[in-house]
C-alpha cells in the first residue's frame, strides 16, 4: 500500500486471477500519516492500534474511504467488478467492542459473525468484495478491526459453507523467513509441528505469530490452503505454504 | 448531516420506509472542516467545490469513508440492510472529468452512465444502497460529483428500466419557499410553467435552481414524482411537489 507502483502491479495481478476472490486490505501507515496531519496521536501496543474516538474517525476515513475506494476504482479500470465493503455494508461482519482488560484498545472490534452467505452471493454475482478492516456492532458502532483476523474469519466462514478456500496473506517479504535478515531464506512449507519448533526456537518473529496463529486456526476449521507470500507473487503463490 | 440528533431521527424515519429505497448523501460541511484541519484550502464557485488532488483525497475520505460508513452502520442498527456505494463500487456510475472551460473544477465528475440494472439487482436483494457523491471514470480516476445530480441521474436511469420512481430531495427547509425569510411560505406544488414564472420573478433562489432543473429533467425523463421537503418529513413527504 505504501508503494504506488507495487500497488498498481499487485492490482493488475489480482484482477487477472480468474477464480472468485475477495481482497481484505489494511492501510496502517496511511492512517498514521493522516492522523498526524490532523493532530491525532497514534498509539500502538504490540503492533495494535489504540483506537480512541478521534482515531476511529481517521481509520473510518482512510480505510473505508481513501484506501478502499482507490482500490475499487483501480480494479474497476482493470475490468474487475470490485465492490468496497466494511463489515457494516450489507451486514457482512458483526463484531463487538473488545472488552477492556489490562489494555483498553478503544473502538477495536472482535469478530462475532461473518455473513458468509452474503459474501458468497456477491461472488456468485461476479462481484469482487474489497474489504476494509472495519466492522460494526449491533448498536451501529463502527469498530477498527485487524485485517489479518478479518481475512482468516472470512475464509473460515466461507469454508464452513462448503467453499474451497485458499487464504493468501500478501506482504513485503517472500514468505516466512528462517533468517529475518536474509530475504531469500524462505521456508517453503510449515506444518503445525514445525511451527511449534520455530516458535520455541524464536525463529518466527513477534509480528508473524498472530498471522500464523490465525492461519493455522483457519486450516483447523476447514480452509483448504494457506499461503504467506510477497504481494508480487499473488498469481503463482510461491512463498510459504502452511499445512496442518 | 451537520446536526447529529436530526440525522439520527432522519435515519429512523428512512429505515421505516417499507418501499425499496436508495439514499444519496452529501457531506459538504464535514469535508470543509476536515480539509481545514488538514491544511487544504476550500474553494467554491457558484456553490460547487473546486476539487484539486488534495481536496479529492479529502472528499474520498469524508464522503466515501466517514459519512457513508456512519450512515450505513446506523441504518444496519435499525434493521435496514444498507450497503454503501460510490459510483466505482460494482460499477454503478461511470463519469468523466469535467472538461476545463472558463472554470477548472479539477477532479469533478459529469455522469456518463448509471448501471440501473445493478442498482435494481441490489434493491431486489433487499439491500438499500447508500450512495456517496463520488464517481469514477473509465481509467479508474475517482471524481467528486454533485449529490443532487447523482440522485436525479439514478432516478432517471431506474425509471428508464420501468421502475416507478419517487425522487425526494431532503434539506433543512420545508420545501421551496415564496419568501426565503418565512419558513412557512412553502409552495405546495410547482409545475413547469409556475417554475418559469418563479424564476423570472426571482423568487426561486440561486441555490435552488440546479436542484429544480435536475428535478424537472427527471420528470421529463419518466420519473413519476419529485418532492422537495424538509428531511424530517421523509415519511409523509409534505413539502413542495413538482409536476410537469
Amino acid at each position: 500500500m505504501d508503494n504506488p507502483a507495487a500497488t498498481q502491479a499487485f492490482l493488475s495481478d489480482f484482477a487477472s486471477i480468474p477464480d472468485q476472490k475477495i481482497l481484505v486490505h489494511g492501510g496502517g501507515k496511511i492512517a498514521t500519516q493522516v492522523a498526524e496531519k490532523l493532530g491525532v496521536a497514534t498509539q500502538m501496543i504490540d503492533g495494535r492500534r489504540i483506537t480512541d474516538a478521534a482515531m476511529l474517525d481517521v481509520v473510518t476515513m482512510v480505510y473505508g474511504g481513501l484506501v478502499n475506494k482507490q482500490l475499487v476504482a483501480q480494479l474497476q479500470a482493470r475490468q474487475c467488478n470490485a465492490i468496497g465493503l466494511t463489515g457494516a455494508d450489507a451486514g457482512v461482519i458483526l463484531a463487538r467492542k473488545r472488552p477492556v482488560g489490562t489494555i483498553d484498545y478503544g473502538f477495536a472490534g472482535d469478530i462475532e459473525q461473518v455473513n458468509a452467505l452474503q459474501l458468497l452471493s456477491f461472488l456468485n454475482q461476479k462481484l469482487t468484495p474489497i474489504v476494509a478492516p472495519l466492522t460494526v456492532d449491533a448498536q451501529g458502532q463502527i469498530l477498527n478491526t485487524n485485517a489479518d483476523t478479518m481475512a482468516s474469519a472470512i475464509a473460515t466462514a466461507l469454508a464452513k459453507e462448503g467453499a474451497a478456500v485458499n487464504l493468501v496473506y500478501c506482504f513485503e517479504k517472500k514468505g516466512v523467513l528462517m533468517n529475518p535478515d536474509d530475504d531469500d531464506s524462505v521456508i517453503a512449507a510449515i506444518n503445525k509441528e514445525k511451527y511449534a519448533t520455530l516458535k520455541a526456537e524464536g525463529i518466527v518473529s513477534k509480528g508473524m505469530i498472530p498471522k500464523l496463529d490465525n492461519a493455522f486456526a483457519a486450516l483447523a476449521q476447514g480452509v483448504k490452503e494457506v499461503h504467506i507470500i510477497h504481494a508480487r507473487h499473488v498469481t503463482n503463490q510461491v512463498g510459504t505454504r502452511l499445512t496442518l
